[in-house]
């Protein structure tokens, strides 16, 4: 079964469709009959993990719903270089319209499971044992889109928004008067369900971050021999998280201190675009 | 004086609003009092090229109309490592709660000129003798800042949409019968104000499109070695674009070849982001 | 200072202008000359907590931003019955076009603001000590609105939203396998932001859910008897929330129990609006 | 044939879908299988009028177009506690992420339903012989789909918004100079298809009313012995409307009086959520 | 005061932005310094009515909130060939990109006004004596503003919508059963605030219609004689409307005849822009 | 095949449909049977061109996804006055409430198409010869499709937006100093897939803008004895556009100069709507 397209995602698929095709296409209208069919074959000119393909199927309908889409993989599977993706069949004018757009979605995704990839492989750990997880770093308006990718790539999710996780960083523990009292802000009027994480900087800031009781320690910009120092020193009284700093050449070494979790930004604003290629084929 | 954003950009910054303050700032509420001042410095942790600081600004005013930011630099203009972007004052608070979505903007359009400014260097000519141009490949929602930002990075604009461009792919010469055809068509049904662009794989495909009246011929995917060639045989009869395979590594060979335009998917699709940080002060 | 509204409610006043004043407001139109000028006043009919005070200015502002408001109260307030919210100046043309969809929002809000006031004192119990926490159940469009009642009336917010919280219920039990597979699946893979709550429906599966690890077990639609032996068969080892069958006669035996957390669907479901009145006097 | 939503209610639709689904539904992702289906029965839990079962199908077509409801009940119609409003069936999964939202709706509109039902029922008066009927007290984005459920619990609609209605109050009177020459207004530049309502206080205001051609006469916060003497004073030159101080215990001596209308904001401003379950049963 | 716009039409104003500049001005970013300041003349081409002056002005804010426009009219002024509208100050790059938006909404506006004008003119009669109204027959989104441009002209407004005024057509009878059917209901289950009015083809449907108690009968298609007998068999019975077939040459006849209202559907589905100049000056 | 309309069109067929139907239909819910069944016909009052038929099958199934549509005809082609257009069959109280809105758009886009075509059957050229082109001076929010329209008559389109075109006014060559510094700019700078234009008053000008490079001239507000001259002069340097005082009139007089273009604001902004019926019979 094709999968659905989340309806969270609507409204940006709109937008990015004007920016392309607000004006309609004026090559295509002049050259290819209304009449010309084709096929399409979306094939991974490297290799990558699958994500967006739903996106990708959400647009080619939302141009001509009698586009009919084939899929050779799905959410999440890696997809080695020269494999196809899918398979596309309609109006050869129709295809040509929603190629771009289309693909710009799925490249950006398929971009940012593939990087969240490469760091779990350069971690040396399995995902289980070490946590890679995102950051809010998204890029306006896929934020959504971007959290699932990092799933499929086989990452996972720090808090969604603003609202819904507590994390105390500097600011707001000088605005709170001590470390001790953001924490005990929290406790007292915080959401239940929500778990209290902390910013720290060093190993004092740990010990009285873990004896006001919080339950997520962040160590922000620790190598990871100071990592490795917290880990020790926390003794398991709370989750420990590394963040700052990390890139491929260093998450290995992160990811041997045993850190709980290590937090990249990476995966969601800095991942270079899947190739991937639209490849289409008139009917005669 | 300060700028004000472009209409078309509000959507996707409410989107963007959407997404990470949707439910509120938690962890600020609890901590922050709602009379705390604050100061705040955008630094430049890396050399770049600023793009984006209206953007900046909107999501501070829609936040709190009451931030007030003082711009050291603007639109286009270089900051070194360590330099000030911006100062903003306002209340603690709502700085705290706009810091990220107006950080996500920045970063990644001060990405897009900075890596455009960093093919320009690599390229070796002067950006007035071979153009350096963006493609369609843009980030949903992003097409009218990215586009900016690589024109702030010192490069150049394609066509805007598939409305506002000719440009005949190996597909539409396919559905209209013939290169010739595809292009009498466009010559005889197409916008006066729009050149005839078209995609040639070969010296031959190159030659039928000058004789049929193309004004603008992409050569793709060719080494600088037939790139050069090509423009032999051309004689100045087009504008000559050289696309496909452009990286930081290849980009002066293809530079060197002297030919009109080189464009680059990498811009707007698989530009880093900047290391630019909100260093927030609160006032006592 | 006159408080901003958050960039999230936006969208939905603009709804509530076009529903009441799409066509215009043809009365005023046809009696009121175009320069008279009123005072306003915003009256409490009842005693209340005031919340949405803020909306109700950016309508104000909306429809004449020449209006100007003086607050007599903010959000989070107690007003008594004759007491003034807030006053109003302007075109009288303005404010007979704008009172309806104020007050619509006021009226709400402070609804559900005083609503769970009226069930913290039913409790019988300090807020701190037992927390009366809100649902999903709102109302459409108007959750953020309604969860920041909630805190106004001196609540507590449960999960903001299916993403920001685990609360694993029996149909997840049921497709998990058995319940000790679902928290299973929600430690190892879930966010580790968040804390991972439980329903439970009876003293077995309470004693299950603890050993298996839950942070949170909802214990659902209880007496307050059985609310108050699982309080002792938990031993600490497990915050506790009441479910189900609370109303504000009810609500004091589920305080008494001094379970943790007791959630009131009723704050958002079901709060009348507040008897607010807007008098306005011309200036003559 | 199941019913379509009217266009006007899927904007709000989606913002309702973004303040719950927008960060996805982290339990159901990680404890229910992609595969596993489910029946979904929905039932009242107390004897209700039917309202918004067409915003309730909308909302799990959303979710999942390949989702099936049944309906058993259709709008308007008197469902028994203990009987079912619809069956469902699809993926449980999607079942789970769409139920909240789909009775957040569905709980509203059968709650305003039936509590206009209540009304009528109270009011001792065929609903043909005294009009009870709704106000612009609407909530937000809500007034198309409350103005049906008013319909469709036997009442009938007021004016439809500040453009589809002509009702002069104290303000316009002032404003306008007089009485008399606020409805001489109305009569020279109204639209020709509204009748013109007045709100008056007493009796001598009645009588001018009458005499300067009201088409109705709102008689606002009067007790059920004014309105009958104004009944007799009107000889039936216009039609008669109570207004204000209407309420369950109320409305029966207001009805008795054999006033024309009877406006009511309690229909949609303050009726309380129907007690509506959702019951999912997984398929083996 | 500078006149604001209602809140309505801020949706469609952003629409008409995105269609012009959302890919920005390549001219004006080419040619015009970025300090060049300018002076702006909005003149009148021919002899108008005013209307939609306040669009006008919110279109140059957005574009450029620094933009200083005064009035030289106000809406439904008579402004004389070659006399001014407003003068506008600002940057010359705003005023050129947000020229063309602006005056596409002046000129149309001014257009249905003016238009509506001349059909008073020409019918020979003061608007007070027979009334000139629109009818549903709108351009997509501006119905607002078309009705209000038609007032501005002299004319009435007809119904708001399909919701605000009940129109009985030949269809509805022959659903309903018979014309006295169709009104009977109507009159049973109408909302109170709304007159009922039917079409009539014929001298026995007006005496059926005026039988069966409609408040308004619209004589569809008729001759100024057959509309003259009419009036005459009426007796002032119901208000009359002459529909169809009215265009500037026919409208006197049918003004002459004295029939309450003339509906004409061209003031705004007809009505030919105006011929506006703005004429920009650099300030040196 | 029943045509697809392009997504662009979407939010102002929403905006349309909620002008229209979003307070509902009250006539037709107070008339017409909920089973009751009817035929629509489409029927052309007038010779037409068509355009804008997709439109009317989007806003048929928004209304009701049950209704059929039969094409009788498709874009672009001539309808006779008295022929079909579309056969439509569904729900009765369906058809009418779609009735109004399907038509405002249908019959505007056809008088543009139609004006069009006026145009250039008074120009007594064939189209292919002397183009004759449309101007941004579109109806808010309709530029997509009116654009389409002049195509579908037999026009051709000027630039889609100020974006996507380069235009040099008299304004552009007063801030850049110079008509040569203007096109010196506008060749340095702009997007190579663009041609240059500017609009000269006179043969100083022209000749001016033809030495300087320019691609295309506008020749602004001359007579067609001017324009020939400039032909003369030109001597094919450059296309040559005639534009201002272009009526049904004048045309054919410019389109015998043998000019390359003619633009002609009136299919934009001056075209009346089309005459066409929706003749809607019940199905006994």
């Amino acid at each position: 079964m094709i999968p659905q397209t989340p309806p969270i995602v609507d409204e940006l698929i709109n937008m990015a469709l004007a920016e392309d095709l607000g004006n309609g296409d004026i090559t295509t209208r002049l050259c290819v009959p209304e009449d010309a069919m084709a096929n399409g074959m979306v094939i991974a000119k490297e290799s990558l993990i699958v994500s967006g393909i739903d996106v990708f199927i959400e647009i080619m309908k939302k141009i001509d719903n009698s586009i009919q889409v084939t899929l050779e993989t799905e959410e999440g599977k890696t997809v080695k270089k020269g494999e196809k993706i899918a398979i596309v069949k309609g109006k050869a004018s129709s295809l040509l319209m929603a190629e771009r757009v289309a693909l710009n979605y799925l490249q950006r995704l398929c971009g940012t499971a593939t990087l969240t990839k490469k760091y779990i492989d350069a971690s040396g750990v399995s995902a289980s044992k070490v946590r890679l997880a995102d950051t809010r770093k998204t890029t306006p308006g896929m934020r959504y889109l971007e959290r699932r990718a990092v799933i499929s790539g086989g990452g996972f999710n720090h808090r969604v928004d603003l609202g819904g996780g507590i994390l105390i960083k500097e600011n707001h523990i000088e605005a709170a008067g001590s470390l001790e009292k953001a924490i005990e802000q929290c406790k007292k009027y915080g959401s239940h369900p929500l778990k209290i994480e902390i910013e720290v900087k060093n190993r004092d800031e740990l010990l009285r971050a873990l004896d006001a009781g919080a339950d997520i320690v962040m160590l922000d910009n620790m190598t990871p021999a100071e990592v490795k120092e917290c880990i020790n020193l926390a003794e398991g009284r709370a989750i420990l998280e590394a963040s700052g700093g990390i890139n491929l050449d260093t998450v290995h070494g992160f990811a041997q201190t045993g850190v709980d979790v290590i937090s990249v930004g990476a995966f969601t604003h800095s991942a270079p675009c899947c190739d991937i290629s639209f490849i289409i084929e008139l009917i005669k």
